[in-house]
């Protein structure tokens, strides 16, 4: 069994860094509060007796040593990047939860054939900089890395440029590691385990997604002196776009969602209709053709949407994963591993994308999932039990030490 | 008649000042661009032989005295502040048209028994600092100083810092000078004068406003991981009670107009759904009771459309003017000087908000209108001829010396 306690204690003196407004945090990628926290995270590694490397995506692996020079390592994690307005645990509990699995093999004195390599993915939340999960893409292939180095945040500065400025751009090829397999460790970020009263989630599948990025392109006039029928009115396109997303959404029941959370109005005054109207749609299922089906149906309503005001539509596809399914094995073992712990259990399909789902591309991957109250993320009252956090680097440090391999 | 060249040039001049992106102007309220546009205005007053007074909100009064000791001064301007990609006319060919009647009155030797006062009201457009109309708005007694100065910026700042900070913080009392009568030059902002093609618009109302600023709480949540069923989507609202004012607007036509320019989502990120969603609503008609019906039918729907979506809503008004009927004699004086000039003429209600709306609480007042191109205003790309912009200061310059008496 883990240490809950010390495992708790490293997620509250970790959230101390970037405090966020309501309890939460605000450790956005590449900030300062971001090489704060990395820091922080190295020193532990290295206070459990681990090597610590970097890639050129500012990835940080840090290793135990096997027993077996030959083996390739079990590599364990998540990301320490948060949302603007984020919580404690959404991708800290996964690394912090596999430090906690080295920091218990420490203590029982466990040696593995295989390292177990701690893993810190960069910019998993896409928040300051979009795709979502660009670091752990780039190991697996899907961009390349002058793709993420010109990745802009909403002020035009660019990945490389704040890579290079906190000072975490390391040395290592990105994706030059193999691994004998990956687990990560998350918070659901949904309802339901919670409602289903159980504590681990097996996570057999991730499912899809498509961010459509729209800029519409409307005429920038005065709201008074412009009578109805001259305007051209990106921001009515806009609403009627969200509303039609809403629909799609709907029809696509069970197994779907859809959704906008980005908006930028320009100029944004309230004297003057929007010239350009840029935003965000977010869909989601676990089915690929529903995925695409969603995805198709959204791109072409939307420009019969703003032709009928006159507004013109740009669509960009700004990122994007496939629906997953974690490897068999793995699964078993983390089913296996709750069994034996005598943690009650489910099934389930993660909601949210993950750097397991990236991962998957390149090794067998799985997840462990435990509940979040009220299924909320992705905001500052994001909440978790001790018990649940414990109970889940428990499965994940039994899962990881047998397929590591004593 | 006045000196259209030297009209157009200091127009050209004042337009370098504040330069946007698109040949137009971002000339905000109380920026540097703003103190810089104030200082070189008041270099060309004092060249022009006047006497500058800043009151306390910032507003510039610029005198060319009278000869009659005890005669109250006509009062003509705008303003000079602009919209954030704003356009090289709007408010800015009214101060300098004012100041072009001064200075034709000096070529031609003309003396008036009443004082002339160019003026550059502050903060006219409330782009940056609403609302609207603040200074003059002051001056006519309908806010108080320390609501203008505790008028915030999207950044936090307030009005009174801001005045302080740019060094254009006057010693005046605000509307302790009293006024003979009020005129101001201004574009159009509207299609109505080019399409009629008519040279000079005589105004005589001018449309009321609500500005409705709504704030509506939704839960921040995880695009993906959260079901449809379970969201408090605080941007569908939105969107939703946008399409709603547009409805609105469109059952009462002819004359009316409702649209939303700005919009603030928050936290503002792609897979975030939003907590908070803040937005105004414009709405505008010449009639008084059906600008209440409209403002009393949208505060009445929004709440529905939210509580449908279980999302928080509160509405504050934070912008309004009542329609206005402008000064029968000077509208008079305004049409007579027209027709003597020779310019085809045609009375008009003003679209746009204007500080003649608050001077005239106080003072009769009136304005005179040019056309402007396509009817666009608050763009960059607004554009007016020389030829125009010569009519309506050749028809400012009679009125204004017919009432000041010479
Ligand atoms: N787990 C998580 O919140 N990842 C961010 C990418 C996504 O939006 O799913
Ligand atoms: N003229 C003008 O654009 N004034 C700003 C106030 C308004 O929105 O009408």
């Amino acid at each position: 069994r883990i240490n809950g306690d010390r495992l708790w204690d490293a997620l509250m003196d970790m959230a101390k860094i970037g405090p966020g407004i309501a309890g939460g945090n605000n450790r956005q990628t590449l900030t300062d509060a971001d090489a704060e926290g990395r820091s922080l995270f190295r020193t532990w590694c290295e206070d459990a007796g681990m090597k610590v490397g970097v890639d050129k995506m500012g990835t940080i692996f840090a290793t135990r040593a096997g027993t077996d020079p030959n083996a390739l390592p079990v590599y364990v994690g998540s990301h320490l990047d948060t949302q603007p307005t984020g919580g404690k645990y959404d991708g800290v509990l996964g690394v912090l939860g596999a430090l906690e699995v080295v920091r218990t093999m420490n203590d029982l004195g466990i040696r593995t054939k295989h390292p177990i390599v701690v893993t810190n993915w960069a910019n998993e939340e896409g928040a300051r900089f979009a795709p979502a999960m660009l670091a752990s893409g780039v190991f697996a292939g899907v961009h390349s890395l002058d793709y993420a180095y010109g990745r802009k945040d909403p002020e035009g500065k660019t990945y490389g440029e704040e890579l290079k400025r906190i000072g975490w751009l390391g040395d290592e090829e990105v994706g030059a590691r193999k691994m004998h397999a990956y687990f990560e460790y998350h918070i659901e970020q949904g309802p339901i385990l919670e409602a289903e009263e159980k504590t681990i989630g097996v996570v057999t599948h991730c499912q899809g997604l498509w961010w459509l990025e729209f800029t519409l392109t409307g005429k920038e006039a005065h709201t008074g002196s412009t009578p109805m029928n001259m305007r051209v009115n990106a921001g009515l396109a806009m609403a009627r776009i969200v509303e039609m997303v809403q629909s799609v959404a709907m029809e696509n029941q069970p197994g779907a969602v859809g959704g906008v959370g980005q908006v930028f109005f320009s100029p944004n005054s309230r004297n003057v209709l929007p010239g350009k109207v840029v935003f965000t749609v977010d869909i989601r299922t676990p089915d690929k053709a529903k995925l695409d089906r969603m995805r198709a149906k959204i791109e072409a309503e939307a420009p019969a949407i703003c032709d009928a005001l006159g507004v013109g539509c740009s669509v960009e596809a700004i990122g994007h994963f496939e629906p997953v399914t974690f490897d068999p094995k793995l699964v078993t073992a983390v089913r296996s591993a709750a069994e034996r712990l005598g943690y009650s259990h489910m099934n389930i399909i993660s909601g949210a994308g993950h750097d397991a789902c990236w991962a998957a591309k390149v090794a067998p991957a799985t997840m462990v999932m435990c509940p979040c109250v009220g299924g909320l993320s992705h905001n500052e009252a994001e909440e978790i039990s001790k018990e649940w956090a414990t109970a889940g680097a428990d499965v994940l440090f039994h899962a990881v030490v047998e397929t590591a391999e004593i």
